[in-house]
């Protein structure tokens, strides 16, 4: 017991505190002086608002440059260098830690250079992935989550965002087609994870015993997901014990969309080979070309052989949202369980992810554990409302409140959608895709002038294999504009440009065509 | 294909803008009307500059004004409704969503209910949770990570972040005590993920068959934890297919610390049952108690028979920072994977979790799955630093630049966690604790008045259990100060006061105890 130190501990932060406050007001109107000011001085030191204010205006006005700047088309989406010259330090940033404190200056330059050496995922000319552009209403909710600092586990510590969250998966379950007195879910962090969750609960949802007694109590169980699915399927059966090589992958046709009668074949063969076939995940908008599995038929063939349909709407999902391109996933109100990634397509800052199940209280069974120092039962509230056990998580990141918050500010996603899909179809008059595009994904080789004469053939395949990682790699040394390639199947590398970004105009398709024409020419 | 709709959003979003910019141009210094304007004027619309940092100002005011108020003792640590009314609404709080866009100043309406009705995490009174506090470098590292929105599956797309996570796992191995040419690990979505990746691979370690061909090509596998350890070992368990039954718990001495023998018998009784143990749990700092198990002794024992030993530091990890209070880890440095979590005692933002495992390569191997439209080997740059395939996500949240730019700012945790030990010494002086505290939670009945001279017994602890609710009851009622009870084992419901908020001082340690009285008085 030491009540001396901590006095002195008192004393000593009120009172460096009060020689800057001295200061600062001697300087009335001068810019703060953050060079000699630590992070101790801030809040909660005593008499430290002052100091704090000035510091988060600072913050303010550098993420401000930065958001200004990464609208105008004039600044690069990026400004390469390799892991050796960034761990060497460039121009004084250095990212190794010291022994003593920095300043706050220091602070705030390493915040600058920070953004200066990252890559602008906000940029109109970012293509690079699923999720970009920035929008300024989901930003706003995730510095005000952040503020707020808080955790998903009980209505005891985040009663708002608990609500906000149930209002939220009843929203995602009516748009899915699910009736009002169906439908559960939870925020995971990331669609991997949602769909991990899918396979969990499916897998306890006919084998309950699972949970106390795992694997070994249960047959040799069969996953069902087309060749064009995202890796999550395969990596969750990994993690979930039941082995990647358990996972059936079921042919799609050259648009990528899943093959009925494939579905229907490959699950006889398991059969037959002592498999138990329990799960099938169809795909709303696959990871590379964006297409859409027949969910209609693959329901039909899972109501047949009484298998838990899963559809992974992770990059589909938000299309759910407009009038014109919701057909395309007819069929989803039948599945057991959604994955729904509202970072993606709707545009939600990283991350927000969600698992929605048709079946209430599966979650809760499947999960729950009843931890006592958490989920007392003589709380003086309802304590359904404690939904962390339905999570594999215990405590989890508040992921709900800017998809609250852009929802509330804008019922627009259609128009926004449809301007991306526009972009989609400028660069499908410029390529001949492969294939014709659903999603605004858009698949396509760039063949270079003196490779135009050569006759399809492994030849020809060879050379044009190099020819985007080429490009690629132009592009990340001038900055200019982003975009991914990557082989599938049979084909070479192909570029894959992703039009998410409300940012993202014609100029900006004309340019990041221009631009592969110019860096590719020679090769 | 329709040119003319993208032309007309163009020319829409850009005309509806220059009203705006010309009333407020108009209008120079006077406050910016929010009534009239909408997300969809903000950046990237064009000229949207303007607006986007009236409202980013305005946001800030909102957040300093909270921030602020968080600080002062003045202020309540929750405005406490029940479910219903929120749900219901309160002075025009509504939830719910609707069909039209609302107005900027709805938003920032939203902004400020949803601090209002939200509970108060940075408060000095809140002892409710293992992570409290808000430390202004690590908000400022979270606004700004939102702002970068970017993703850590590649170096591509985050190269400043991949390299500091790496920077930050060598930093803590080496506090952990591993050599400089051991050491792995990834920061997880929270210390029960973290806890579950140490399992996973603990069991691909011995069992790399797994990954391919799932738990029933293993033996009946055995975890060992001790019962005072949290509950995610049991619930991995269950989500990683192994069977929470198969996880053994061992038990404690009345401290709460694992009792070497215990698990000695526990594993030779486990392998006469036909189970094949492979991996033990070891707690730095218990959820409840805050007790250590003696790591010595358990590695010993985990050598002997040639098991993982982890350790689930996520709340004891912090007082490695610390020479004085180190030495309760002593042993740590023997584990092959240790969980740490700086949300907790390191007063990072939410959240922040490391999973550390010993062995390098391990965690690539056992997920890795090389997705090509991801992970392509003929980028231009050191592929090794793409390190997104040893996670089980795919997306991956930034966690990372907060608690870089925390540790930049302050080398003073061993100072901070020596007050908040002060302050839990304050507590056992009014309260006979259970046990004596080795972290800085604080476990202790309180016994009013009228139960004093209840001879100890069934029908006092009914009495007593029924005490710790009700008063919290009442303090969630009033919002002065938010404290955690639960029973443990053969105790009634007892308090549970956890320290780690910097802000928290000795006057807050006597408020608390004064409330407790004066609440709980007539019981």
């Amino acid at each position: 017991m030491d009540f001396l130190e901590l006095s002195d501990r008192i004393i000593d932060s009120a009172g460096s505190h009060k020689q800057i406050s001295a200061a600062a007001t001697n300087r009335r109107q001068a810019p703060t002086d953050f060079s000699i000011i630590y992070s101790k001085d801030l809040l909660p030191a005593s008499g430290g608002e002052k100091v704090t204010k000035e510091f988060l205006h600072e913050l303010l006005n550098i993420l401000l440059g930065y958001i200004c700047k990464s609208s105008r088309r004039s600044g690069k989406v990026l400004d390469f260098h390799h892991p050796h010259q960034l761990k060497e330090g460039l121009e004084g940033f250095s990212l190794q830690l010291t022994d003593k404190p920095e300043t706050l200056e220091q602070i705030l330059v390493d915040c600058r250079d920070t953004l200066k050496y990252g890559v602008n995922t906000g940029h109109p000319r970012f293509f690079n992935q699923l999720s970009s552009g920035l929008d300024l209403i989901g930003l706003a909710g995730e510095w005000l989550t952040s503020t707020a600092n808080s955790n998903m586990f009980t209505y005891e510590v985040s009663p708002v965002f608990i609500l906000m969250e149930e209002v939220l998966l009843k929203k995602m379950q009516g748009i899915v087609g699910w009736s009002d007195d169906e439908g559960d879910g939870i925020f995971c962090p990331g669609g991997t994870i949602s769909n991990l969750y899918s396979i969990l609960v499916a897998r306890y949802y006919f084998y309950p015993e699972v949970k106390t007694r795992g694997m070994r109590a249960l047959p040799q169980l069969a996953i069902f997901t087309s060749e064009h699915s995202h890796y999550s399927v395969k990596k969750s059966a990994a993690v979930l014990g039941m082995g990647s090589e358990n996972v059936l992958m079921v042919k799609c046709d050259e648009s990528g969309k899943m093959i009925p009668v494939e579905l229907e074949s490959s699950i006889v063969a398991a059969e037959e080979r002592g498999l138990v076939p329990f799960y099938v995940n169809a795909t709303a908008g696959t990871t590379v070309y964006g297409a859409f599995d027949p969910f209609n038929d693959i329901a039909d063939i899972c109501h047949g052989h009484n298998l838990w349909m899963h559809v992974d709407a992770a990059w589909g999902g938000g299309l759910l949202m407009s009038d014109r391109h919701r057909m395309k996933l007819q069929g989803i109100e039948r599945a057991w369980s959604v994955t729904w990634n509202p970072h993606k397509m709707m545009g939600v800052p990283l991350q927000c992810s969600v698992i929605l199940i048709k079946k209430r209280g599966l979650l809760q069974d499947c999960n729950e554990l009843g931890a006592e120092y958490l989920f007392q039962r003589d709380k003086p509230y309802d304590v359904s409302y404690d939904t962390g056990d339905k999570s594999i998580q215990c405590g989890r990141h508040v992921d709900v409140f800017k998809f609250w918050l852009m929802w509330k500010a804008k019922v627009f996603w259609y128009q926004s959608s449809r301007g991306n899909f526009t972009c989609g179809e400028l660069v499908v008059m410029f390529a001949s895709p492969l294939p014709q595009p659903e999603h605004s994904n858009v698949c396509f080789w760039y063949i270079p002038p003196t490779m135009r004469g050569l006759p399809p053939g492994p030849d020809r395949d060879t050379r044009l294999h190099q020819v985007a990682p080429r490009i690629k790699h132009r592009m990340m040394e001038q900055g200019s504009v982003l975009i991914g390639y990557q082989p599938l199947g049979d084909k070479v590398n192909f570029f894959r440009c992703v039009f998410s970004n409300p940012a993202t105009q014609q100029e900006d398709v004309d340019f990041l065509l221009d631009e592969i024409t110019r860096l590719g020419n020679d090769l």
